[in-house]
């Protein structure tokens, strides 16, 4: 199909088109003559993926180019998978700015209590650090999150994580794409299943 | 305090702490004379939580300031505390925009989902569209999400949502804090925990 028909597929207008081309978040079609070229299918899915991750993701336009290309790498493990979507992920889109306050400078509190709780992470992971960021923000703010309230949220979320593993499929590249994906669209997911579950207590609890 | 012994204090400049006045994010201090304001205590630990709603939380000023606006509102039970900070939660910074494409718009999976899960939320809550679109993009992207594996995160995010609400102080203005502020920065706690079980449960599953 023609850019025209794409974007009247996709109902994505072709100036936004074009602009994905540019980014390099949508991969050239097939040149028919020296100005126009041909859009498959694989064009559609990869329009749609690019305005979810966007969309409902939150990502940037340089994250979702990131994004999409640890998807196309290829990778042997499932803990290689994983790496390559974290390293996508805690881009600049997802490394928080913590300002120049200087009271949220990095500890090591989020590393001596993923020690204690026998967590296998990659010691140089740069999530190790946020969390470090997030918690002392926590603590900042006086919410009281300590090292038991952040074990029984362990304890909540490795479970997330065993559903999140249970859908990974066998083979490395489609492993890589649910993984990576998954992860930004089901953040999404899970952030509004915690509003409505707060919620669903409350009122059963008799607020 | 003079406004730049604010700024010493909280690492923070003093056009920055301006700009928070303006913003109506930050309380004016106590005239002095006509062109200066004394500081106390309230306004640093007023600025420290600025800087991790928007630095580590992610937030907007705009959306900052509608935040805090509901964490000062009387508040008389559990369940109208939760309702305020969703409604203040979702707003423009956290609804998503689900793009120009079709595809997305909701539908009412998520409503008959919930219904079916026996949750009580409010019918009108913003959330249950939202939780609709982040769903239908997560079909779009073919990431095989059904009723089943929803339902397998729900139950664990149940569990993250019994250790918010445990930690809830009993005074509706400490609870209406709490839950508001406590949302905000223990999301990212809760994004940067997922990253890292699903990494020690590929890696002690041998990857």
């Amino acid at each position: 199909m023609r850019i025209s028909e794409l974007a009247a597929t996709t109902d994505v207008p072709v100036a936004t088109l074009k602009y994905y081309l540019r980014e390099g978040v949508l991969p050239s079609g097939q040149a028919r003559t020296r100005t126009s070229a041909d859009y498959g299918q694989e064009h559609v899915e990869r329009v749609r993926l690019v305005r979810a991750l966007t969309g409902v993701g939150g990502l940037s336009l340089a994250t979702t180019r990131r994004v999409l290309e640890a998807t196309e790498a290829p990778r042997t493990s499932r803990a290689d998978v994983m790496g390559a979507a974290q390293r996508a992920l805690l881009g600049e889109e997802y490394v928080s700015d913590p300002g120049e306050g200087g009271a949220l400078r990095p500890t090591n509190r989020a590393r001596a209590w993923l020690a204690e709780q026998g967590w296998q992470v990659h010691p140089a992971d740069p999530a190790i650090d946020e969390l470090d960021t997030a918690w002392a923000a926590c603590e900042a703010a006086d919410l009281g999150v300590d090292e038991e309230r952040m074990a029984a949220y362990a304890q909540a979320v490795l479970r997330v994580a065993a559903v999140d593993l249970a859908s990974v499929p066998a083979d490395p590249q489609g492993a890589v794409r649910q993984v990576v994906i998954g992860t930004v669209l089901l953040d999404r997911v899970l952030l509004l299943l915690r509003r409505l579950a707060q919620q669903h207590l409350a009122v059963s609890e008799g607020g």
